[in-house]
């Protein structure tokens, strides 16, 4: 059974070097990751609220938000 | 080729949830994960601290430290 994730970013250099990290190690063939530009899709940002997220690097993993490391505040982005 | 990763924790509830969602996505195919509970091992603390980690949970990936979330500051736990 794959489960979701979705690495929230805002392709901050702190976002970059995160999504760099978690891409690398995460099990793709248990995992379907997805990754959302928050700054490209602005019209996800509540979504991403919704789920806990504060600030970007964050991977939400069955609506649990991993923050990881601190690049930018959720609502410097709005 | 297999990558060194290193989760650093202290037992916390933050550190146990971040702990759960870790370890369950990661490729252990292609990731060694060793996970180090600092409050067991102070120890390791100094070693911890020189890769970059602040506070835990922090994940240490080719050297670099990924904090996830916040249970304590490393301080604390000297």
């Amino acid at each position: 059974m794959t489960q979701k994730a979705i690495f929230y970013h805002a392709g901050c250099p702190v976002c970059v070097a995160a999504e760099n990290r978690i891409t690398e190690i995460i099990d793709r063939g248990r995992v379907d990751l997805e990754i959302v530009h928050l700054g490209d899709m602005p019209g996800r940002i509540d979504e991403a609220e919704a789920v806990g997220v504060k600030s970007v690097p964050a991977l939400v993993i069955d609506g649990a938000a991993l923050h990881i490391n601190h690049g930018a505040d959720l609502s410097a982005l709005r």
